[in-house]
Formats: structure tokens, C-alpha cells, sequence
């Protein structure tokens, strides 16, 4: 993100947004135990930030809430270095430029990256992920567009590669990355098959998702509904969850089947691993390739990627979903809501 | 394999080999409870085979003994149909062209390929995996230009993916793959690290196979060893054992590390799974691609691959061992010797 871009097409559906005097900021107090709670946090007030040569000042209008919040609050060291106790909370933010001290940079842009959870970033233009263009709602800029559409299409393109015909197993289904990687899925001619924890989420995945297939993991045997669904085994798992699931599923892959590790949601702690059932027979004997996926390695393949995206929802062929609340003080408690299995589609928090 | 090759140097170093009146065959008269004994074979002669039209005859000179035979000789497929109790034994082999009614083959070449334990062979030209050429010894083809060095190069090179620098690691190293893993690694310009299970074979791997680093596991711990030798981590982990050392080596590896399993020598049984600590937090957090490496998924590459095996072999860059033994009798006792952890090198059978 080096070049002014003359063309670019701002986004449309912009809320208001107000500019205050005092910049309310979400700092982490204490290093949470297991998911980050509210406690964990205060809002205190600072003075304005100015922009040092070459930086931009961004007024945040919505606050990204992601997963990998958790992580990032912890104290060691997960792929990041953890947030400084007494700092903002590290996010991902879509914002306005309300002063640039950088060439690159228009006052009036609307930008995503990591901005924090503020109401102002003074930040170098290395924080900035994407300009928000393609003419879409601001708010698409942090969920569809955002890391969870990133997330979705690269981890499926790149570690899933997917070929028409395919079975595609996608586990947390109905969510803000599951939903989104069995729409691509089948754009790309794959036969979707989605699994969660609910009957209404599975519906979900039917009716608005467009899965051909759609399981609760709670109430049906996944192996068969699996081999029901897939006679000739799975081509691709894109697994959100880790654990039993993961087991089950790896016996049902074809030959030369790919597995991508997104999350591992459903194990609680790993220090010490849990055990399992050993799988490298299986990673063997069905020539699997299995792989880890973290978004930020793919940095460089965000704007060709969200250009896509873009493109397939102005066609009308992406659907995603916002749970967007309303005030900063909403932040803290929005971390723990996915783990309470509470939200289906984007959580997003609009401080404009 | 469908063209002649007037430019083809044939093999030197070709043992005598007679022109018996009846062919001798091991055949699988039941199937072994674990690893294949010579109680379960038994060996019978039968009258010399015709080639049908389309077909060859081939003189096999050298039997080839390889682990994956344990496989073939049990009921239930594995990667391949089970070999039929009363037939003559699945097998690799060397040999010399007798009587050819199939164009691309004329009488006095030497070729390698599924020729079964036996002394005579009557084949369709698929059967034929290479000639052998390059002007190598005619072991070789059997073992150095073989399903051994065509696994290690191909498994390393198509799912390992060296670079120069890289720190690789192989079990078994001083086996007949893992021996020419190490070379082939080397060669490519990575560090090498080898794991095997005594002092002398360590000692080998240093002297013979120019391994950088060689562990004794029984002896060291693998997880300080690998961290003192490899202090950014693994980027190349070449399995063939499986079990609690890939647990180890797993929390070895370097971000963006890939896991090349070839083999899970280390694990008795399958049927139930045994237990292990859960890898997929490894895979993900580490950015892993943990592969399944299976030969003859890959034989479309085999006699690219073998021309550079032999090129490395005429400089003398590569070094294998042969371990040969003399008579058909000593075939059906021979899967079995790996298993004891007894043979250093490439088990073949002269039958010439």
C-alpha cells in the first residue's frame, strides 16, 4: 500500500461518524485466564494523537472483534508478541483519514488495518491492511473483505486447492469464516458439506448459505453422515475445531486429500496437549496434505484476494452477516461471545 | 516406457546369469500374522512362460526386498490389491529381456520394474518401471536408482521442498532410504540432521552418508539434541517412524516447516489406533505441510528422477549400500530383517 490510487471507488453506506475532543480507548489491564472477560479491560480517555512525519491519524468507525484476540491478550508469545498490559487493545479497525503527514494517504480515505480499539490511531502506513474501495458498505471492510473473508478465501485457495468436483467438509460452518469458505467453495464448483453444533445453524447453512449438505455434529454420527454425503471420501476438510471432529473426519478423507487447520476451537487448553488417537497413519496411507493456515503470512495476497471477493458479492453471489453493536463499551465482553457459541456472522462495534 | 532408446548406455558390472528350463517362484501360501516369515511362503517351479502378444519376458537376475512388501501380503488392500495366496510373490526386480513381442523392447535390454519373485517373467510393458541405463552397475537399479533413491529424492524434493540452508532432519538415517535423503539433502545444499537407533549407525551417518549432525535417540534426548544442532528449528522433518518421535520433532519444527511422512516403522500396530499427544496445534501454529509421500503415486517423474540420481552417482556424490544375497531361498526371510533392525542398505536377492 505504497501508491495513491486516483480510481479507486469509495465505499457506499458510510454511518455518520463524529470527530470528539478526547480519544476513548480500550486498554488491557491483566492478562486474562482462559477467554478475556470485561474485567480484563477499562476505557480511559487520551489526548488526540498527533501524526509524526509519515504517519496518518485514522478516526476508527468500527471496531473489528476477532478470535485471535485471545491470543493476543495472553502473555506468551502466540504468533504475535502479546499486548503490553495498561495499551490499547490490539484490532483490526476500519476508519477514515482524518490527517495524513504520509504521501500516500488522502485525507477522506477510508482504510482497514490495525488501528486498535480507539476512537484515533496515529499510525504508520505499514498498519494499513487495504483502502476500502469496489463500492461496497463500509462495514464489508471488516467482516466480508476483512480478515474473515481474507481468511476464507485465501487459507481454501491457497492450502485447500480446491478442483470443481470436489467434496469440501467445512466444520464451524454457520460462522463468520465457515460461512464464507462454503460460499467460495461451491463458486469454485465444489460439493459443500457443512458441519456445526445446532440444528438452526445447520439450517443456516442450507438456506442461506448454499451447502449441499449441512450436519450437526451433536445429534448425528459424523463419520456416516459424512460417507452419505461423500461416498468417495473428502477432498478438502477446512477445520475450524481440532479435536474428535478432526479424528473422525481425517478417516473420511480421499486419497490425496487436503486439510486445512484453521482454528482449533473446540480444545480448551493445550498446555499439556490432550491426547488422541495418533494420525500420521492416516496423513500416510491417504497421502493427505495437512497444513496450518495463519492469515498474516498471507499479507501480500490481500488486495488481488479481497478484489475477488468484492467482485463476487457486487454480483450478488456472496452473502456474509454483521452482528454489529453500537459504543466502545461494548468491546470487551464481544471477545468471549463466539466461544459461547452466541453469534452467527461478523461482530463488529460502530464507535463512529 | 514406449519408446526404443537407441542411445541408451547399457548397465555395467551385469553379473553371469544362467537360462534355467523351469521357473523357479516364491509363492504367499498364507497370510503372515505381522511381519511376513518364510513359513508363510514356499517355493515351486513351474514351466517357462510365453510372452502373449504386446508382451515380454523377462530373466529376473536381481529380487528386490522392500518393506512395502509387508503390506501386499496381507488380506486387506493398503495401497494396492492384496497379492493372491498361490501366487508368486509381489515384487520389485531386475532383469534382462529373453523374448519381446512388444516393439519397445528389444531382446538383451535390462529393465527394472514388477517382475515378482521369480525367475522368469512374462509382462505387459506397463510393467516395466525403467531401463536401465546410464552405464551404472546393474544393482543399482535396483537399489540407488530404485524405489529407494527415487523415494528419496521424489518424497524430498516434491513434498520436502529444500531449499538452500535448510535444516533437515530424517529418521531412520542411515537406512536404505534415509541414507540417500541425507545425500540427496546435502547435495541441495541443506544442513543435515540424522535420527537413528544405535551408536554405530550414528556413527555411519556421519562417515559414509555426511550427515552434519547424527543422534542416537535410545541414547539422547531428541528434543535438546535437535535444539542444539538447529537452533532456529526444522524445516524439513523426512519421517519413516512415526510415533512418539514425531511428537517430539514436531515441537521442533521452524514456522512454515514441512513434515514428510514416509513411513511409521516405529508403530506395531494400527487397528485401534494408539494414543498421542494431539499435533494439530503444532501444524497450525508452526504453519506446517505434513505430507503423505506413497511411491508409485509418483511414477510419471521416476526416470527424470533416476537420470539425476545417476548423474550424482557417476560424480560420485552419492553413496549406497547393497546387501546381497545369493539364492531364492534367502527371499522369503528377508522382509523381515528391516523389521529386526538388522541390514544397512538396500536388500536384494541374486537369482542369476
Amino acid at each position: 500500500v505504497t501508491q495513491a490510487q486516483p480510481n479507486a471507488h469509495p465505499p457506499t453506506d458510510v454511518p455518520a461518524y463524529s470527530l470528539p475532543h478526547r480519544n476513548a480507548r480500550v486498554l488491557l489491564m491483566r492478562r486474562p485466564v482462559g477467554i478475556p472477560q470485561p474485567a480484563d479491560f477499562a476505557i480511559a480517555e487520551a489526548d488526540l494523537p498527533e501524526p509524526a512525519p509519515g504517519q496518518l491519524v485514522i478516526r476508527n468507525i468500527y471496531l473489528s472483534v476477532d478470535p485471535e484476540q485471545r491470543g493476543w491478550a495472553l502473555a506468551e508469545p502466540n504468533y504475535s508478541e502479546p499486548v503490553a498490559l495498561g495499551s490499547p487493545m490490539r484490532a483490526l479497525a476500519v476508519g477514515v483519514v482524518i490527517k495524513s503527514r504520509a504521501a500516500a494517504f488522502a485525507e477522506g480515505e477510508f482504510v482497514y488495518g490495525w488501528f486498535d480499539w480507539q476512537d484515533y490511531a496515529a499510525v504508520d502506513p505499514a498498519k494499513v491492511l487495504m483502502r476500502a474501495r469496489w463500492g461496497l458498505p463500509l462495514a464489508d471492510f471488516a467482516g466480508l473483505l476483512g480478515i474473515n473473508g481474507l481468511t476464507a478465501y485465501l487459507a481454501l485457495t491457497q492450502l485447500g486447492r480446491p478442483n470443481a468436483g470436489d467434496a469440501l467438509l467445512v466444520s464451524t460452518a454457520a460462522g463468520a469464516v465457515g460461512s464464507l469458505v462454503g460460499q467460495i467453495g461451491r463458486i469454485l464448483g465444489c460439493a459443500t458439506l457443512g458441519l456445526t453444533g445446532g440444528d438452526e445453524k445447520a439450517e443456516l447453512c442450507l438456506s442461506r448459505f448454499g451447502y449441499n449438505y449441512a450436519f450437526n455434529y451433536k445429534r448425528q454420527n459424523v463419520s456416516e453422515a459424512i460417507a452419505d454425503a461423500a461416498p468417495k471420501g473428502l477432498n478438502i476438510f477446512f477445520d475450524n475445531t481440532g479435536g474428535a471432529i478432526l479424528d473422525a473426519v481425517l478417516r473420511q478423507m480421499a486419497t490425496g486429500g487436503r486439510v486445512v487447520q484453521c482454528g482449533t476451537a473446540s480444545v480448551a487448553a493445550w498446555n499439556p496437549p490432550p491426547v488422541g488417537p495418533r494420525n500420521e497413519r492416516e496423513v500416510l496411507t491417504r497421502r493427505l496434505v495437512w497444513s496450518g493456515f495463519v492469515i498474516f503470512d498471507h499479507q501480500a495476497l490481500f488486495v488481488r484476494a479481497a478484489e475477488r471477493l468484492a467482485n463476487w458479492a457486487i454480483e450478488g453471489k456472496l452473502v456474509s452477516q454483521s452482528d454489529i453493536a453500537a459504543g466502545m463499551d461494548q468491546a470487551p465482553g464481544a471477545i468471549a461471545s463466539p466461544y459461547a457459541g452466541e453469534n452467527t456472522g461478523k461482530k463488529l462495534i460502530y464507535v463512529g
